[in-house]
């Protein structure tokens, strides 16, 4: 009998993700029903959920083995109480290249001062000293997961310094790696660039307050491609007013779409990227959703499970 | 005896070349008088020249051996015919490393649309369908030598499709390369990006004519870091303003600084770099040239040598 799993997203993404969907089941010789009809839920095995699609209570789906997120981030999903069952994050090799050339291009942005040279119209030739290298740079990685460390290798090929923060105390090759409020004071204080690639919990939100601001260089650039929460708005905001830091370049905010009145959008030293950085595509996505239901079904342990009490 | 050395740069260079030099010419284990005294033309048995420094005639100079030249492109000193003695160009690790960064940094800029975003204060958010990835991307490089082939290898690191043409047929491993009119043509119409670092030549000399463009993608962007003559500047504006190409995205004109009333400086659709994409850095540029005045005292064929009949 074919293993029934509900597609639970708002309905204007069906188009692109039911046919890739269907195309991944079926090259990874899956037999699966795939359906965005939830009227029987008890007969559902696995759900692939985004949290803009109609399923928010879990507790009828009462023969669902895991849940697969189609996005990476779960702070929506996470502390929903009828979901009792395991839960996948989405890593999707789309995703990983979109966020690594994101933060990659602005970065470079910021390095080669691209800002100052596309604006200008003035007639005048602003040239100055030579601009510095790559390699007399440094980029603190908040956040040195997956997302965090393929963007680290990319930066670290182009010869920027390189520093992951996480959490615990991780080892990854090649990388200085520090954790901890001591290291996170160690990277902030070292950085040209500061990118934020944390998951948003409890211990993550306002991490980037004012106390944290203040361990920054003077002029540093901050990016944000987690969550909108991982900063204090007003904090960020007076260290923009005060010269404190260069710019801050975000992808992600509390709320989104960015109200048109909050004032990030009148601080010239702001960029409102509208959360474009790391798109979940179906194309890539669903070989992951695929690969996953597979493990699933051959009772193997599911790839990327969310651990409930850290919270991602 | 120590051998003499002459530095022929504009004076407000000396600062930094001298001690930069003097540390290499000394790691190097190198006995040399550098100077830029030259009131005895025949003493010297090398010159480290550029083309804004005072020697236009090296006549008097009857005992010299090499020109090592601090720039990388040699159109100034080419054609001199007082110059009788071998030339070599610079080819510097520094100059390679500030190539790549800005070369990288302006496709980037342009693949995930940076200006649109940065300069947005609209209160709009500006979310389309997902940006394509860089894997969907090609590059063309127009000019496939050492920095040409510094900036592929970066390019198609992060994922973009890169092919190189040269003038001569080549072979890069890991790369498609094309050659000749045909080749050009195939490079020009596969291409998103179009990344100009050919010497200027007789051959290559307007390029990027009317008909060249005509031949890229509607929509394309054409970034020059090679030389300003390669690009026919009026075609170019006709181009950008019928709306043929995206952006013009320029590090080097047929005059530098660009005269404050040159068209480009109003059309919103080019960038004006002023002339930064590839710095000699003394510091690095200094260990070149003392290896090559090395090679030269010990016999030694040096390296990155100009053939005249070529022009570069």
């Amino acid at each position: 009998m074919a293993c029934r799993i509900l597609f639970s997203a708002d309905e204007a993404r069906w188009a692109a993700w039911l046919p890739a969907l269907g195309a991944a089941f079926k090259d990874a010789g899956l037999d699966v029903e795939l359906t965005t009809d939830a009227s029987e839920p008890e007969a559902f095995r696995y759900m692939i959920h985004s949290p803009d699609g109609p399923v928010a209570d879990f507790g009828p789906f009462t023969g669902l083995e895991a849940v697969m997120s189609t996005w990476a981030g779960v702070e929506n999903i996470v502390g929903n109480e009828t979901l009792t069952v395991p839960l996948a994050r989405m890593v999707d090799p789309g995703m990983i290249e979109g966020m690594t050339e994101w933060v990659t291009g602005h970065v470079l942005r910021h390095h080669i001062g691209v800002d100052r040279h596309a604006a200008n119209r003035s007639g005048k030739w602003l040239k100055e000293h030579s601009p510095p290298l790559a390699r007399d740079r440094t980029v603190a990685m908040l956040g040195f997961g997956v997302l965090g460390q393929a963007c680290a290798r990319c930066l670290a090929a182009m010869r920027f310094n390189v520093v992951g923060w996480s959490r615990a105390p991780k080892r990854v090759d090649g990388f200085d790696c520090v954790s901890g409020p001591e290291g996170l004071r160690e990277a902030l204080s070292a950085a040209d660039f500061v990118v934020l690639l944390l998951p948003l919990t409890a211990e993550t939100e306002n991490l980037m307050d004012a106390r944290a601001i203040e361990r920054m260089k003077d002029g540093a650039v901050l990016m944000n491609a987690g969550r909108g929460a991982l900063i204090d708005d007003g904090d960020l905001l007076s260290a923009l007013d005060s010269g404190k830091l260069g710019n801050a370049t975000l992808d992600v905010f509390r709320e989104e779409p960015l109200p048109p009145g909050h004032p990030f959008w009148k601080c010239p030293k702001v960029t409102v990227s509208p959360h474009i950085a790391s798109e979940t595509r179906p194309r890539t996505a669903s070989r992951f959703i695929a690969e996953n239901v597979g493990r699933g079904l051959r009772g193997l342990p599911l790839l990327h499970l969310v651990d409930r009490r850290l919270g991602y």
